[in-house]
């Protein structure tokens, strides 16, 4: 039956940012929706974020639509211009190639959550707004480098 | 900003569907979320069914992923083995080519809300489970027939 049991979903945390960016995700954890119900086209993660934890680093994607459902509590979204507050049911989409960074904040004391959709494509290059990294994924693996290409070798 | 003023949303009413059938999801009304955001991987829309209303006919999608979360209110979801409550926060997943058809039911005297998301394929056919029709997708036209493929006519 494809209605999804949560409690048997496994919850998904750590990151694959190199350190220290990985540290500053801490206390964001996810259930991987989609692909515990087998779907392979786009991915679906419901996110919890702690108290004053963040979702990514602020960031857009070169070839995937993203799109966001708040569905508890409240977060801040930041993008260019600056902070939006987004409350349960309240939704974002951030089509692909637009350069508008974003992530979310929990700065509330409870916890947040939102539901996240992001097409899978065969390769993708995720670009941080806000610190001089990328990442470029493809064949199973994930490969960053800094802004220029050559690749990641601590922060600079 | 990406962050979506529903509000501006246009409500989407009626259906492609042809008579009789159309008449059967009198009562269901949607926000194109994903399109409004400018999304165009996938489709993202946020279905209200009044009460007594019904999603679609009970179908599958053989290119096309789809995921439900049940936003507000509950429904009934009806596949092959039978029905299944579904209650605000519940999810379910459809991966392209099951053939488990499905559709949802407000049974309760108050509006039930879901987001419902779907790849949006180059074509794409939907076979509907309980009466003879499918329906052929592509090139910005969608075309009924029988479920062996003849021109649709009216119900048989």
């Amino acid at each position: 039956m494809p209605k999804l049991d949560l409690a048997l979903v496994p919850v998904k945390t750590g990151s694959i940012y190199p350190e220290p960016y990985a540290a500053m995700v801490k206390g964001r954890s996810s259930l991987r929706l989609g692909e515990a119900g087998g779907l392979t086209q786009f991915g679906v993660n419901l996110v919890t974020l702690e108290p004053g934890a963040m979702s990514s680093l602020r960031h857009w994607h070169r070839h995937e639509d993203e799109f966001v459902m708040i569905t508890e509590g409240e977060c801040v979204m930041v993008q260019d211009a600056g902070e939006t507050l987004m409350r349960a049911g309240d939704c974002a989409a951030f089509p692909a190639g637009s350069t508008d960074g974003h992530h979310f904040l929990n700065r509330t004391d409870r916890p947040a959550r939102f539901l996240v959709v992001g097409t899978k494509a065969p390769a993708e290059v995720a670009t941080y707004s806000d610190v001089d990294l990328m990442v470029h994924i493809g064949g199973g693996a994930a490969r960053f480098t800094y802004k220029d290409g050559s690749d990641w070798d601590g922060p600079r």
